[in-house]
């Protein structure tokens, strides 16, 4: 059974949110979990669901308690006292706290004992703790965020999503064959179309960066299925899977995203208290309202994947819920399943 | 009377939607209006609008059609045989086709003709003609592009949105005496919050340029109120007035939005057609989804103001509507008597 690490004083509702979402997870995708952290903590939780339930949502919408018999799941307990703070410098923070739950996640996958993490605490800290613990895949000069996010048709694969401020055009291109490996593998998309990031069209579009990286990708040998350049009004019309960034861009973008979904539903909330016939029409939107929310919804995809290093690192969202953690581990599993890595790693060879 | 020059032959929709547009101002607004483009084109279209009326909507929301008399309107006509289409190279456009709508609408105020120029053709025509027909303002290294946006509060100002693929420090500076210039005298914003559009809130967030920008804005001596980095989930908090950034993420994050509300609005129309009960309950919920629709449309803002030039010209999206135009042209008239630029030359003399 595979087994997957979880960081779980990592986010802001751990170790609650993290332990119910693994916990959740083992119950949902048959696979073995690995809770790195205070085990004190831990404990404490995982008593509190052996005696009260977990509330789990079917489907997103329907709230139930079940009840959980620990004893029928694979959940081990791995000690780690010490924990990496959202503001403290990550290459710092991970050689100085060599105890801390990401640090000894990462080294748990490391020395076998799991098979892929899943991070929801500091980002720069579970890159850093994954690249030094694990190392770069050969020929990759440095690894990606890579995120999923939600279109009109199917989602697509963004990236890199903040791992790196700069790029080159030789990373973006690296990018868009680790993005392409994982569009095929772990989502099954067939010759993924693979677009650059830019604020026009045509070729000569851009800043130097994404002028080069298109030149490259057009002249690519490798097979890369390369459309060219893709705006930020074309993302969610969901024509291309694969689409390159550097790490700025990425993470204005996702950010940007996240913030005007975010102001579009508190906007349709604030129209909905009006009066009292705004109140009951808002009650009867409100179910169609869910679903959308729940289309586009980050929580969904679980987490991004950290591509370019020897093992699989999910990275979620620091306000993860456990149905975001839930959904972090199956991706996970599905990227151990799916070798991307192994098949990454063979382009190169 | 101040007059507007429009360039009749800008947009998607043109002649139609900028001759009605500017017929609405010149009604709602008193002021005059020089339309020009192809003689015959725009006449044809105002003797459309004197014999059948103006279709024009109040509050967004009703439309009525309204009859108008255009002999008690000052709208004059200055012909201008050639159209710079949107793929043109903008820099040999402007040289080539010196009989273009949009060079002579900036030849207009170059001559005094008019006050001020909205177009809604090919940005790149539109700022290489303001920029060579009209010239830089002093201290200005190069003219930015400025857009509106909306929040949960009031609307904050994004510059440049796209003028500028690659910044140096210096000129996001200049962007920020510009945007500050004007949220006070256009928006009447009491000493306006300057932030850097970044991916962390920390000073040594993001590339180079924004940590060099961050050092300059937090050293200056202007009175420029900078308040540090914004994330892309920030900026529709309007927790912050004036926000720089180079034009690539400028236009990234504007195109995002655009992207992101226009499949939001999509998700929602297509919930609301599942079955008769929800075709109900989505007609129910139409006039509130209007509500929120109208909040956040970029025709209200009318369009972008080129910040940098010795002129106002206001650029509207590619896709203007009458009412967009009409709003481009309110913005423009304010621009005029708020004398924007002649403030922003101040604080470099």
């Amino acid at each position: 059974m595979i087994r997957i690490a979880v960081d779980a004083m990592g986010g802001d509702y751990a170790p609650k949110a993290t332990v119910e979402g693994a916990v959740w997870a083992a119950i949902d995708y048959n696979v073995a979990i690995e809770l790195v952290g205070r085990e004190d903590d831990i404990k404490q939780e995982l008593d509190r669901i052996q005696k009260k339930g977990l509330k789990i949502t079917r489907g997103g919408f329907f709230e139930q308690k079940i009840k959980v018999d620990l004893s029928k799941l694979d959940i081990k307990i791995t000690n780690a006292n010490e924990i990496i703070e959202m503001g403290e410098a990550p290459g710092q923070a991970i050689r100085k706290k060599r105890n801390s739950s990401i640090v000894l996640a990462v080294q748990a996958v490391a020395t076998g004992s799991s098979q892929a993490i899943v991070a929801a605490g500091s980002t720069g800290a579970a890159m850093a703790s994954s690249l030094f613990g694990l190392g770069r895949l050969p020929g990759i000069e440095r690894p990606a965020i890579a995120v999923t996010l939600p279109t009109m048709k199917k989602p697509f694969i963004l990236l890199d999503a903040g791992a790196n401020s700069s790029c080159t055009p030789e990373m973006l291109y690296q990018f868009a064959v680790m993005g392409t490996t994982f569009a095929k593998n772990v989502y099954g998309y067939e010759n993924p179309k693979v677009g650059v990031l830019n604020i026009g069209e045509e070729a000569g579009k851009g800043n130097e960066l994404v002028q080069a990286t298109y030149k490259m990708l057009e002249e690519n040998t490798i097979g890369l299925n390369f459309i060219g350049n893709i705006e930020g009004k074309e993302l969610f019309q969901g024509n291309c899977d694969v689409i390159v960034c550097d790490g700025f861009s990425g993470n204005l973008v996702l950010k940007t995203i996240e913030g005007c979904s975010s102001m579009l539903f508190k906007m349709i909330s604030q129209e909905f208290k009006r009066d009292p016939l705004s109140i009951i029409i808002g009650m009867l939107a409100k179910p169609f309202m869910k679903r959308i929310y729940k289309r586009i919804n980050y929580e969904e995809y679980g987490g991004a994947l950290l591509l370019g290093v020897k093992g699989i690192t999910i990275i979620s969202h620091g306000r993860s819920t456990p149905y975001a953690i839930k959904n972090a581990v199956r991706v996970a599993k599905e990227a151990v399943e799916s070798e991307v890595n192994r098949k990454i790693s063979e382009l190169y060879e």
